[in-house]
């Protein structure tokens, strides 16, 4: 196989210049760059990637840290991203957190020592301070991290609002707001989202906080269920919307007669569910593979004029509320 | 930050004999051992990985190829997997081949070039060819790529037969059995199981061939369902039994008093459909522990005596069958 010296001697180069070209660093004229590329082609020469990296201080490998890929979200998210990497040849490593930092920092530095080109992370730890030591292009999906790093998300706000007056327009007056844990940023705003529909109406409400976790939703849903007569459910997860629905059949609740429920992501789950979860859709797809796309940009030095890329979020109405009472 | 120069000068020895007891290659007196050792630690130096990973054309990356990370079984498989690598320092890069052998071969060039330590194999094609030139340590899951690749896999054929006897039991006469793509080895086994359940008996049965995937799913068993008087399905997956109960639902067919279903996998999905799914449970996670710690141990040298590794299905009775005529 041919060495980087093998094309120096060919090209009649010192094998630094070849490394400025190949590096893409440092001036060479035009002539060399020539010759380089001519020589490159006839040995069918190709850079040890690895060589490369350690020269580069830079592979391409992305680092994405995810809190659990076993939660639906983010499998589709992985996908997006592995997507849009392949088609620029880069690869994924994958890290869940598990939403504890010492498992991100842990992450954060090892990957620095194998020199990964850069990260997207979809994690939701309220401290950044760990990130903004790293000299890397970073992308946030969901939460700010810190205001020089990207950040693209779904308008949670928003998007909860509109799955709240779904709710009340399907005739719901006693509705369970489901929300995410409290240092979960993009939770917050979904809660915000569900104070703003009822704000001045005559509703009565209920707000239980629960991880985006089936069983705990479960659990903490049956809870409320029996304690209270409510007649609608929010939740700010599919997951969570799925646990809500397991704890309705349990206790013989028919849904959407006698309980309506209206989650949120628009993962596979809820068009897996029987009856189907109506919930209010981030296009998971497009966030990936927006966040995959800017990274690759930051990493290869183009320019990122948008800051902050706020997706909208998408009503779809399935068997989970009255659809005809719309 | 100390380099390998100064810990050799320190340690007054050579910088290749640094890197040999760095890398663990050849030989070194224990007294050299001794100094550098010490040398290491007064210095604090840590050895670059990726320049490690140059001279040792290994790096502490495993590539984990499955089908489509979409699908449940395979996020739960990859939490495993990254849970083992992370406590002995390995990091996983993911790689999603959608059953297509030419971004399987993409993976395993590119991820070689990038120096891997090894690969996790768990998609499905026939055609190994491509494998059996990859000179790294490989571990195979659920399906045998070359004799002289070690396997860990369900017992699947049992597992099935185990789950279509559970049919039988609950008096079902009238069974579709969803099997999986002809060419996916567990799948394969998984009808010779349900064909061992159902030999000899006096059993009406229907067998359509549907990939893992919710809609095509939905969409075969609304055809049989339309076409026969079936009061039992077994599916090949918990995502086919999922689009089968939906398409039940669809059709007004009461599950399970009119119609049972038994899946396949034991993902979480099971647990969190409305009915809950009686399903025939892989272990999942011991799988991909067990893929992990392997494959470890052939990247480190170490011996490994199993070649196969077989693990129980286990039936988990949910709402989706009579349990009570059990």
């Amino acid at each position: 196989m041919a060495t980087i010296r093998d094309v120096a001697k060919k090209a009649g180069v010192s094998a630094a210049t070849v490394s400025r070209y190949l590096n893409n660093k440092g001036y060479i004229s035009d002539e060399a760059k020539h010759v380089i590329s001519e020589a490159i082609k006839e040995l069918n020469y190709r850079p040890s990637m690895i060589a490369r990296s350690l020269s580069t201080k830079q592979t391409t490998f992305i680092g994405l840290i995810v809190p659990d890929i076993v939660n639906p979200f983010f499998p589709e998210l992985a996908r997006a991203i592995e997507d849009v990497a392949l088609a620029y040849g880069y690869t994924i490593v994958l890290c869940n957190s598990d939403e504890k930092i010492e498992k991100e920092i842990h992450y954060i530095t090892t990957l620095q020592q194998k020199y990964v080109a850069g990260f997207i992370v979809a994690t939701s730890h309220a401290e950044a301070e760990h990130y903004t030591t790293v000299n890397l292009p970073i992308v946030a999906i969901d939460r700010r991290i810190h205001s020089s790093i990207p950040l693209i998300s779904t308008a949670n706000r928003e998007g909860a609002r509109i799955g709240v007056e779904h709710l009340l327009a399907n005739d719901c007056r006693h509705i369970l707001c489901m929300r995410g844990p409290a240092s979960v940023g993009p939770a917050n705003d979904r809660f915000l989202g569900f104070m703003d529909a009822i704000e001045g109406k005559d509703i009565q409400t209920h707000v239980v906080e629960c991880p985006f976790q089936f069983e705990a939703s479960e659990l903490a849903a049956r809870e409320q269920l029996q304690q209270h007569a409510i007649d609608g459910i929010f939740a700010s997860s599919d997951v969570s919307a799925a646990g809500a629905l397991k704890a309705a059949y349990s206790l013989g609740i028919k849904v959407p007669d006698q309980l309506q429920i209206v989650g949120y992501d628009g993962t596979m789950l809820a068009s897996q569910l029987t009856p189907g979860l109506t919930t209010v859709a981030q296009d998971v797809y497009k966030i990936g593979a927006l966040a995959a796309r800017m990274l690759i940009k930051l990493i290869e030095g183009q320019e990122v004029t948008e800051q902050e890329i706020q997706i909208p979020a998408e009503l779809i109405i399935r068997e989970t509320t009255r659809s005809g009472s719309q």
